[in-house]
């Protein structure tokens, strides 16, 4: 197979967790006999220094006409830290999400065997713990109107959500439960706000389509405390933009490192892959981030294109490089293993 | 003194926890020779089957007249498995603490040294957690204007936060934080939100008068994982009405029950205690509730009317149930204790 597929390494320790994947799509090919060809553009904090846009619009054709997306990590602290700034790297992630029409961001919480001494809750807690999280990224509160009114001093933020984009989110979610557990668990704020009972409204009913899908719906702030205190009950999380950002990064502690865990943003003709993981601006360079993330994720986007072979190939060096422990310091602090001999390892053992 | 208490007892759980801190009330008075009189009210769903509005004017009225107001809990799944449901329990609660003006919500998140081993965290990671949220209560998403649009199947909620709004919280928490380790934390999402722009900058200028505290600005999701990856870290946390709600929630789990952790709720002219639990119907009139989220909800009242010693000798009785072992079973699993044995213990032990 053929796949064109650009690169976005954005920030911080983008560009080196990136280079692993690359690395590792080459073992692919290879051992696969597919052919890949890589096109990078500018994101975030680097394309507003060169362009003064956080997303140029040749990095949104570029995404546009190749098969699929790997972005890499964005933002630095120094655009976090000028709250009157008219630019900022996130609304480049943001639009590009929107452009693309990437409604659902899928991430799976697992907690590999090997590692599972590494979650900061206990064995019993996380073991069983396999859920994926399912949460709408093309609307709600990121997309709403904003206003700003100087002379009030006040300021608002929207959250619409329409039926059309809870719809099309609910039917991945439950179709993904099907293969799984059978359980999709909704998270809103149904007794505050009135997005959240439309959502109920409509993914109850779509459930009356999938009767073989069990549905419960959890507030969250109830959902919050379950995610540490027993995160392995469950399966499907389907949930909007602002919960699933919240909820989404608080699980990914749960594997035991945020360095750890992928997620794929797909839409009807576009898919992106990137890990869950920030930018790090303070490791940049260092040789230290864990590639794991980006390197995972590159394995979703070759189950994306029905790769599975390919993909399990690609986790599989994952566990062996665990299992081996030639890991990242943030897995094992004694560990003098940095980003590209652990890149090195995974590739090598793509097989 | 002389305190005249509103009594809210609302649904579930919510009546036998109350039972247990007018007890301990009895026993701060005769103790202390103060006198305590109690008027009860109907809120929630207790209200809206006997009167059809989940806070009866009556209710209302009684908070306004009295000098504070002790809360059970409130709620019932019948209600939220309803969406279509014109009124709800939970739009009492909302109305009272709008009316009462009660702007901010004080959680303070200690780890009792005796329950350590509670947590679900690691002893390493939340034995020195001793951090307190300040949550804004009558402003943001909770209270902006909601639509529905049944044609076109939408939904919106709107997030409005004024300068003043955020300036008196902030206030509090800066003021909180002089008293402690000098630190606030601002929680927002200002890469998404206008908002949370207008929050950080308001917060910053404000901190200029307080230059003996440090200010941190840290994002929801970071601060979710941070919640649970070191607890210790935090001092006072400032954040909005929902980020609020979802971190003092995942908060709790820190202590190792959610049935041990009090708030306040207060305004410039009123205020109002209550656990941070909810009302789990469940457990409703089985004597196996926690009242320790109640009594020390009770002797953050006694603080707020400078009753130091009062407030004081309930927290030392608390620390000597645990000690004892004399808690329920969400602590200790094979506690034969209830709700009432418990109260009576705490009470007795007043002094
Ligand atoms: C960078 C930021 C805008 C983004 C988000 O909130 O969606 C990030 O936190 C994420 O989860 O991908
Ligand atoms: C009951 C509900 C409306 C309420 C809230 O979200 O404020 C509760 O969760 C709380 O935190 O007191």
């Amino acid at each position: 197979m053929h796949l064109n597929i650009a690169v976005l390494e954005g920030d911080g320790i983008g560009p080196e967790v990136v280079a692993q994947s690359i690395k590792c799509l080459r073992s692919v090919e290879e051992t696969f006999g597919h052919s890949f060809t890589f096109e990078k553009g500018l994101i975030g904090a680097s394309a507003i220094k060169k362009t003064g846009n956080p997303l140029p619009d040749e990095t949104l054709e570029l995404c546009k006409r190749t098969d699929a997306t790997l972005f890499g990590a964005l933002g630095l602290p120094e655009f976090d830290d000028n709250p009157k700034a008219k630019v900022w790297p996130e609304q480049g992630l943001l639009r590009l999400r929107k452009e693309l029409g990437l409604f659902a961001n899928i991430r799976p919480v697992k907690v590999f065997p090997s590692l599972v001494k590494q979650s900061p809750l206990s064995k019993a807690q996380v073991q069983n713990t396999d859920l994926v999280i399912f949460r709408e990224l093309a609307g709600g509160i990121y997309y709403g109107v904003k206003t700003i009114d100087e002379e009030a001093n006040s300021a608002t933020d929207t959250c619409t959500y329409t039926e059309a984009e809870i719809s099309r989110i609910t039917h991945l979610a439950f179709k993904s439960a099907r293969s799984r557990k059978k359980k999709v668990t909704l998270v809103d704020k149904a007794n505050v706000l009135e997005t959240s009972r439309l959502w109920r409204r409509v993914v109850r009913s779509i459930s009356e389509s999938y009767p073989d899908v069990e549905l419960n719906c959890l507030f969250i702030d109830n959902a919050a405390i379950q995610m540490v205190l027993d995160p392995s009950q469950f399966d499907v999380i389907l949930t909007d933009n602002m919960f699933g950002d919240i909820l989404s990064d608080q699980g990914s502690v749960i594997a035991g490192s945020i360095g750890l865990l992928p997620s794929a943003s797909v839409g009807l003709e576009h898919a992106m892959f990137e890990p869950i993981h920030g930018s790090y601006p303070d490791a940049a360079g260092k040789n230290i981030a864990n590639p794991v993330a980006s390197i995972l994720s590159m394995a979703m986007l070759l189950q994306h294109f029905k790769m599975n072979e390919e993909s399990d190939a690609v986790v599989a060096a994952v566990l062996k490089s665990f299992s081996k422990k030639i890991v990242t310091a943030d897995i094992l602090g004694s560990s003098k293993y940095g980003t590209n001999y652990v890149g090195d390892f995974i590739a090598d053992n793509i097989m």
